[in-house]
């Protein structure tokens, strides 16, 4: 319900994205536009275009005609982002779904994912945006992947270096999310302090948006989850609750021993699991969890317009709250 | 020699290129800096930076600090494009060295292909170049993946179709390398017809350099290509000789089969490339070869100065001669 409610200011322009996706993931090659459909049609929250629409419309006006060619390169810059992913870890599934590689192939997935970041980069240029929106999409994607590349240089490693952890998921989620909510405020023409605000929001939401992730791994199940519960675990990802036990837990040595074998069984994932349950990992995770929730209220402007800082805390409850 | 001299104009533009390249690729993540100066030290030819710079000194003032970043994001771009391109293959060496997917694994390599497309893309959009040029780049991105994608798509098909081949290869190769020369010409601000006749230049070097590509697959020995000949064949890619043996060999049919075999032996290389050269697949090839470079000649203006057309015309001739 929240879910729905929070985008309720924008659900035109959400509705409108959906259809500038669409044509954006057309291509005289059959097979862009066989593979950008099925990525299209395969949904998601579309959180980072939402996030930036509700920035754009804190200006003084707005036009959904200007904003929308931002706000579908975000969404594709994701997209591709995810492609490359699902290859990385040999996703079968994604949101239900079977994955670009799962239908297509590693190959037809690398090139598909390189063309969607040149897609969006080019639907960016081709706009009137300012050399800035350029410089952050850019800047944007290079955190991303040097996140994504420091993360899979680390699999099965047990660090326990909490401040190296949220310096990782910054780069490969948070930024992401600040970036999107900043660039509205550049659109909008906002000043500055209300941009930088907008940008903290993101920040904040984004960080906790990534606990999140890594608590519903190890809290949820399979059916709620659509995937099994350790399955960073099992990939070699240790996040933060494990971070946490392989610090504090009597069994820390164990953890250690499980978490850094390449060869993982089932049964080594579900002792991990157990000991990390067992740890405080979760509550102290959930505690970072409710400090980046409250840095994100925090931040928002008092300028803002009363009906967008609702649902911006709308997406901050969501946050908090999500179990999928 | 030839290759040296074709240069020698543009000598310290590229010697200053090597070093902004290796700059480019640091960064603060060990294994970005790594990656990027092992691929930096892999060498190549820097053909696409050089034909810009020439082009860039077509212009009354020239100036390499500003024209540099430019320069730095082609090289870059197309690294990152054989990055992803050897992850595809699975391919083990380039040039002589091992490739990224070899020494860091395929996860980590199409992370690190991400990373130096978005980074080439920051150096353009934290310069002071036009919008046209962001948009240039991104278009170039968008049809090089497009043509590779078309190109794993029709693998292992026997397409006879030469008008299909040549968008393909101009999507693949000649467009970048055009864009290259175009892009020279506007950062020189030259005159419409100027850069439109640069584009046409290199467009048509592009295609005659692929083409030579696809003989030297078919007519070279292991040793002088560092890899076995045939190797197109053996990958599925029917490439404009064999299209042409396809169409007019009396062993067509044999032919068909083996290109169209995912299971194709050494031996079946083998009987394929004899079909190919028994054939006038080649010698055809050949005469489009030459077309194009006097395509390419006849393109350059009459308003160029004359040592940068010597230098262009050198670079046919190299194209028009080379053996690896």
């Amino acid at each position: 319900m929240l879910a729905n409610k929070m985008f309720d200011l924008i659900k035109n322009d959400l509705a409108e994205l959906e259809v500038a996706l669409q044509e954006a993931v057309s291509a005289p090659e059959k097979v862009i536009t066989e593979i950008g459909t099925h990525l299209v049609k395969s949904g998601g929250k579309r959180l980072r275009p939402a996030i930036y629409f509700l920035a754009a419309r804190c200006g003084e006006k707005f036009s959904l005609q200007e904003a929308m060619p931002l706000g579908v390169a975000l969404e594709m810059m994701h997209m591709a982002s995810l492609v490359h992913d699902d290859v990385i870890d040999s996703a079968a599934t994604r949101r239900g779904s079977a994955t670009a590689n799962a239908k297509w192939g590693n190959q037809i997935s690398i090139l598909a994912g390189d063309y969607l970041f040149a897609k969006a980069f080019a639907l960016v240029a081709e706009s009137n945006y300012s050399k800035r929106v350029d410089r952050q999409l850019a800047r944007l994607i290079c955190d991303l992947s040097s996140g994504e590349l420091i993360q899979n240089k680390e699999i099965y490693h047990a660090s326990c270096d909490v401040d190296e952890y949220f310096e990782r998921i910054a780069k490969k989620t948070a930024n992401f999310i600040a970036i999107a909510c900043q660039l509205g405020g550049d659109v909008a023409k906002l000043p500055e302090g209300y941009i930088q605000a907008l940008y903290d929001f993101g920040y904040n939401v984004g960080m906790a948006f990534q606990l999140t992730d890594d608590l519903l791994d190890l809290t949820s199940d399979a059916k709620t989850l659509g995937k099994p519960a350790g399955n960073d675990i099992l990939q070699g990802i240790v996040t933060l609750p494990a971070i946490r036990a392989l610090e504090i837990s009597p069994d820390r040595d164990e953890l250690r021993q499980i978490v850094t074998d390449r060869n993982m069984t089932p049964e080594m994932v579900q002792r991990a699991l157990e000991i990390v349950r067992a740890s405080d990992g979760i509550e102290f995770t959930r505690k970072k969890v409710e400090e980046f929730l409250e840095g994100a209220v925090a931040a928002l402007p008092e300028e803002m317009p009363e009906e967008i800082r609702e649902s911006y805390r709308m997406i901050v409850s969501f946050v908090g709250g999500r179990k999928f």
